[in-house]
């Protein structure tokens, strides 16, 4: 069993397929792009990924590509098997809850983020000025749905209870806005900063961090 | 066994629950609020739905919310109870196939799809007007993903082969697209076209379109 991962050792979503590989006791190869270009190429969007993103894997054969549905194969082959880590449970009740978690993540933390990490971060790569009235209302939309966070996790370690996807899918935007200076956001609330702490205090996080 | 929906029957939103539901032969009750407000009280925020939307369910005493995890609750407890269709197929392979189309509709097709419609119908809902450098910029970005659903539908009737729930996912933007009269972005290709087609002519989204 080989498993294959093309990937960007410094690219959030290359960095989910990691963080859920390692939880579950996997181990694996990684390939990196020669250049940009070659993720653009004819070849690479007939064959690799359609829309031209990293990263793709490769399980003795089986091509599967875009982050969240390489984390949901690995789990649904793999979890159990090295590991005693679950991170989507088998009882649908349990799964609900962070199945919910997870569609909180895609319908209202991802966008205001996208939008403050697209000025702070990938404007500035482009070496352009970040347009300041985006950053105060995505800093404003932020600051709301972090309220609600801050409520959802009283009492809890992770947003489920135990540590799950849900945590996991949540680290590849948030990782960035600690990056561009924004982490007072979830500083700032005591629940959400004591969630942040934990999951990126696990070992397979600081590993994917500290050894690229 | 009662399963209540919380929702708004001409709402795409909870359509994706209704169309859930019927596929898999289940029987429910709609309850809907009695007005915008209601789903913004305190009470609301604290019991029904943090973030204030429609819809959620209850099914006999456990509650969830966002239609996706509702989606996924359902098929997780009740396929292949009542019905023999199968929205995720327990092939983990196959399952994987369906989770990369789940993600593509996240990562590509939604982002343009709500740009359209926020310019098209929510801001003449406000008495604005569009603005209509964004709706080119929207369209031509569609336009580009539509490209590649086209290379990705050849032969195919469904995403993934079979009907699954990746299709049903594609159904609240799409269908408020083609009520703001872009429709022939899909019309316009053969595989994209039918394969709206066939999404749309199941006799379950029949049903919950003409009864309302």
């Amino acid at each position: 069993m080989t498993i294959i991962v093309f990937g960007n050792s410094t690219s959030p979503y290359t960095r989910i397929v990691y963080y859920v590989l390692k939880e579950l006791g996997l181990s694996y190869e990684m390939i990196q792009p020669s250049s940009y270009e070659e993720i653009k190429t004819p070849e690479y969007l007939a064959t690799k990924h359609p829309f031209g993103r990293l990263p793709y894997l490769d399980d003795d054969g089986f091509h599967i590509y875009e982050s969240r549905a390489i984390a949901r194969y690995l789990i649904n082959k793999y979890q159990g098997t090295k590991t005693s880590t679950v991170l989507i449970p088998s009882d649908v009740q349990k799964a609900a809850l962070i199945e919910q978690f997870i569609s909180i993540e895609t319908s209202y933390y991802n966008q205001p983020l996208s939008k403050l990490i697209t000025q702070l971060i990938s404007m500035k790569r482009q070496g352009k000025e970040p347009d300041l009235k985006i950053v105060d209302e995505a800093r404003e939309e932020l600051d709301k749905v972090l309220d609600v966070y801050e409520k959802l996790l009283e009492g809890k370690d992770y947003l489920a209870g135990e540590f799950s996807l849900a945590d996991i899918l949540h680290i590849p935007l948030t990782f960035y806005a600690f990056r561009a200076g924004e982490g007072d956001l979830w500083n700032k609330r005591p629940n959400v900063s004591r969630w942040w702490k934990n999951i990126t205090e696990r070992e397979s996080w600081k590993d994917i961090v500290t050894k690229k």
